[in-house]
């Protein structure tokens, strides 16, 4: 059944492609062993086709206007001739039952368009679990043609984080008012930011430019060190309800892209984020097994009380569960001399 | 031999507890199985005569001032009755020959004072492990009656956050001048403050004030959300160098510790810390057994280069190396009609 399944996600049209495309995703949310290797399977028969789409990442506070500006951008776009995939990292929405993009009706127009794919978040638990599936639904996007993919996420925890992970371009939407600014730094999420957007920058134009002057400052002592930067972020101002600035944004976007793509940033990033996103996930698999274990299960309440009440050092109750998982460390034996 | 080591520490006076302290610091820091294994034994011992000291963490950019702070605060608190250990940080001094207290002329007076320990960074690799090695020395130095310990460390990668999760209070060390407090906001430090010094304000007077006033209000704005707040973080001027403030930063040290204790929270965050640090071991020793299994080995630069070339999906690559490793993990086998 894969290659048929595969077969109308290349190249099949319309309805059978979309039909193809909810089912690979629903593949790829399945917790079914047997499911996980299909999924697998169908990865690798697609990944040759992916890859093909600019992935743009919007990040921003509820109700700072991400879903009006998506609608607005993504329909723009398809006027350009694009095919837009929308896509959602919120992994509050397993407890919220679907903050971000749960409701359709957030996006009217661009949802009843035929050259618009939008998905909600999965809500399958873990940041880490969301992610994966969210960069997966993007691989099998773009083998079916979306030449942009946007992923959009509210900044719960650190999926901001983990969307600027996957994209080539990290945009983060500020209001413009004083502290939110100053938020943004402290959560590391500035430094991700390849360009910022005030929005709303038509109900107090002062509070914007006031809030455009510190940014842009923010950003200019934090972009002095680290990376040699290719590109220095931008902020700029717009608001999304007028539709005001849409156009000066893609030519934003664009600029950035073109910037990467001559040094040769944008196939480095992508390589990066690809080893990232394997480390992560063999991380959480080791994880997962540790406290699956049944040995370490059969010890673990009884460490922790001990550590709690300082009967035995953290470090040593570390070394008892890692020993009764079985994980023979191999420890460095160079000739030190008995000590006790 | 362990039984008269754990008697000298406890009860042995002058050279014979100094010398029985480095002896257990070098078996603490031993990668020998055999010395890890009376390691552990030894903690276990001690580990009820220990947590009786206030553990102040002192991190700062290098020439920030804090030798010198350091040994004016340690000359100061012995002159009160005090005994004072100093330990340190220091991830980079594995490959620096030990930036930071590797000297010990740097505190001169303090280093010959015989209330005094200093001990330099462990120089063993990785941040945990050197985090590790110092949770155990100060535990060690405990038993033995310090009852200040005061670990230093530089801002590098994330030792900040490591000294913060070892110590009951955290003082960040700051120049007067602007651009300082942002570069802490960024990297998540100010937030870690329980008091900020503001050093070398006789250099600058109007510099220090503005950072003072700027860093005060970046404080406030980062304690109206998270934890509910008992304390209040402080910022305080002061010159090193001058011997002036040393006795006011005490007095805000004892405040900070006397509030803390009165609320409880001393001893929640020594327990929370504990029990972080168990996790943080285990993670390192499952990471740790990953990379050293024989199958993972054979696999992992195969692998990296297909993600790297974009042939497998990196979650595939991930799954594939830990089924390797012989992870079972317990997939969630709900019944899921078949998909495809």
């Amino acid at each position: 059944m894969l290659p048929s399944m595969v077969e109308a996600l290349l190249r099949g049209e319309g309805a059978v492609q979309r039909r193809a495309l909810a089912k690979a995703i629903t593949l790829l949310e399945s917790t079914l062993p047997d499911h996980r290797a299909q999924a697998d399977e169908l990865l690798t028969a697609l990944l040759p086709h992916s890859g093909k789409s600019l992935r743009i990442g919007i990040s921003g506070v509820p109700g700072v206007g991400k879903s009006t500006f998506i609608e607005t951008l993504g329909l723009h776009l398809i006027g350009l001739g694009h095919r837009v995939a929308v896509l959602a990292v919120d992994p509050s929405s397993s407890v919220s039952g679907g903050s971000i993009l749960g409701d359709k009706t957030r996006m009217e127009k661009l949802s009843v368009n035929e050259r618009a794919f939008i998905r909600p978040s999965p809500s399958s638990g873990t940041l880490g679990g969301v992610a994966e599936k969210t960069r997966e639904t993007m691989l099998i996007c773009e083998a079916a043609g979306y030449d942009i993919v946007i992923v959009e996420t509210v900044g719960v925890g650190q999926s901001e984080t983990a969307v600027a992970g996957m994209t080539d371009m990290f945009v983060l939407m500020q209001l413009p008012n004083a502290g939110d600014d100053l938020q943004a730094i402290k959560k590391g999420v500035m430094e991700l930011a390849d360009l910022v957007v005030i929005n709303k920058a038509d109900i107090d134009e002062d509070a914007a430019t006031r809030a455009r002057a510190q940014i842009t400052s923010a950003l200019r002592i934090f972009s002095q060190q680290g990376r040699a930067l290719v590109w220095a972020p931008k902020v700029i101002q717009l608001s999304a309800l007028q539709g005001d600035g849409v156009q000066r944004f893609w030519d934003e976007v664009l600029a950035f892209r073109n910037s990467q793509q001559a040094a040769g940033e944008l196939a480095a990033r992508r390589q990066h984020q690809a080893l990232a996103w394997m480390w992560e996930r063999i991380e959480t698999g080791l994880k997962q097994a540790f406290r699956e274990d049944a040995q370490v299960k059969a010890l673990l309440p009884g460490l922790v009380k001990d550590v709690e009440q300082g009967r035995i050092a953290a470090s040593t109750a570390a070394r008892r569960l890692l020993d009764a998982q079985g994980n023979t460390l191999n420890n460095a034996t160079n000739n030190v001399p008995n000590i006790v």
